[in-house]
């Protein structure tokens, strides 16, 4: 017998990972959610049917999401995580003993029952004592906050469904109120190759420009996710995302990574000239 | 009616492209070769069931052999590619009006017919006066050359197969002896990331590193090969690939490129923790 797991990542384009058995399935309040254990990657979370992440390859997904920030910001104290109930975004940050408070909202209760359960790779450290856990609405919780945060990590599922208000401009501007004077907010962008998220990427840019003086955008390799070129953006009311990095201060630190280095940090935001154009597109004279 | 190519990219990973239709298959006396129309890719070349190239992406390989060791090398006059039948990497090679002469050493002339036919897009330089193609063996014909050439560009299959030979240690040691004095050599050079692949990355790796006094390692993203994570390998009797590349000059060329920047040409020699550990592996001291 054979099990394979498919996702579309276009209309006209498979990713299939071999299945070597289902180890859970459920449908709570908002989506599906389903683990699978797989010979080539491990277990995997997938929301919906759509990729979440694998034990093999989500730590170039969590590294990049919080040590670049944490590197421009490293006197970051009080972060905000908003979606990655899996938990890979708050081990990283954990891993940062100035660190004071971490909130995660995350809207889906049974996604963080479901990973505490099968995935204690990533979601091992939700019981960090700096760590307050809301079941809440991003979109809601970020809204009653002023000038709180110094790191906004938007750790959110794909721009349609329970994520689809985690990219509204209405979203961003409340961000930018939650965070302090000199905080900065970081997101998963999607991926600039398919059109169809390539639309989804420069929609968000836009908002995110509209919103912040300073903002750039990432990139990282993730395999397992739609072409492997996969995009982060980076928004700030004062820190530049390379000019303000101090790499031998991030380097003190003495954290081991498996992706994240200041030379990657660098090189991350060098940008394809195919992508720089669909930026341009939207945001005249970058 | 739905028609779709499936590579597996290991035994238990599968890429699958929906296809219009399959325009040419045909049995060479090295290899099986398919042209195919896809609706996302456009036309596609697959050599052995394995993708080789699309409409769509293979700017980024192309643009990444090439203009990274010409950025670094301008004044390379006389250029060998070996492999590269379909001319995408020849097609780059002669933007450079510096360029006096390109061999191109294809053992397959089939590959260079069906291309010259249905991918016009990547071989429809192949006719520049300072093309010269070879239908023969790489790995003889390199043999024969002594401080000949300024660039080798190794555009080869996988290593097994047809393209097996061009992965051994008596190639590249050859391909020095081909080379000038301060001539330099790139390859694709395979995927860090799935191991199947990583092995064969780093036994390249060891055999460059034995061959030629400067050896490193650089990546692009290419969406239609395994993982989407490409690296290429940089070999050089004398110029470092990022130390000893001037930015400005390759500007002043005025050359439009898709993908290749001189931010990339760095950043692309910025590669993630885990890949450097895969090359340390093989090159104690590294």
């Amino acid at each position: 017998m054979e099990l394979w797991f498919t996702e579309k990542h276009t209309e006209h384009v498979k990713f299939s990972i071999q299945v070597d058995k289902q180890l859970y399935s459920g449908q709570s309040e908002f989506q599906r959610i389903d683990i699978f254990d797989s010979p080539e990657f491990g277990k995997f979370l997938t929301l919906d049917g759509y990729m979440m992440l694998t034990e093999k390859d989500e730590f170039i997904y969590h590294e990049m999401i919080v040590h670049v920030p944490m590197a421009v910001h490293p006197l970051a104290k009080r972060v905000l995580v908003i979606g990655g109930g899996d938990g890979g975004a708050v081990r990283e940050l954990t891993r940062y003993l100035g660190i004071e408070r971490i909130d995660l909202v995350e809207i889906d209760r049974q996604v963080v029952d479901v990973c505490r359960k099968y995935l204690p790779q990533t979601a091992g450290r939700l019981d960090d004592p700096r760590v307050s856990i809301h079941y809440e609405d991003g979109l809601k919780f970020v809204r009653a906050e002023e000038n709180v945060y110094d790191l906004i990590i938007v750790d959110s599922t794909d721009p349609f469904g329970p994520g689809e208000g985690l990219f509204t401009k209405e979203f961003y501007g409340n961000c930018f109120k939650a965070l302090k004077e000199d905080g900065l907010m970081v997101n998963q962008q999607e991926s600039p190759f398919y059109p169809v998220d390539a639309i989804a990427m420069q929609r968000a840019h836009k908002r995110i420009v509209d919103s912040f003086p300073v903002s750039r955008v990432y990139q990282a390799h993730i395999p397992t996710y739609p072409s492997g070129h996969w995009l982060f953006g980076f928004a700030s009311k004062k820190y530049h995302p390379t000019e303000d990095f101090d790499a031998s201060a991030w380097m003190k630190l003495g954290l081991k990574t498996r992706y994240y280095n200041p030379k990657i940090h660098i090189g991350a935001f060098a940008l394809p000239n195919y992508v720089k154009t669909l930026l341009e597109e939207v945001e005249p004279g970058r």
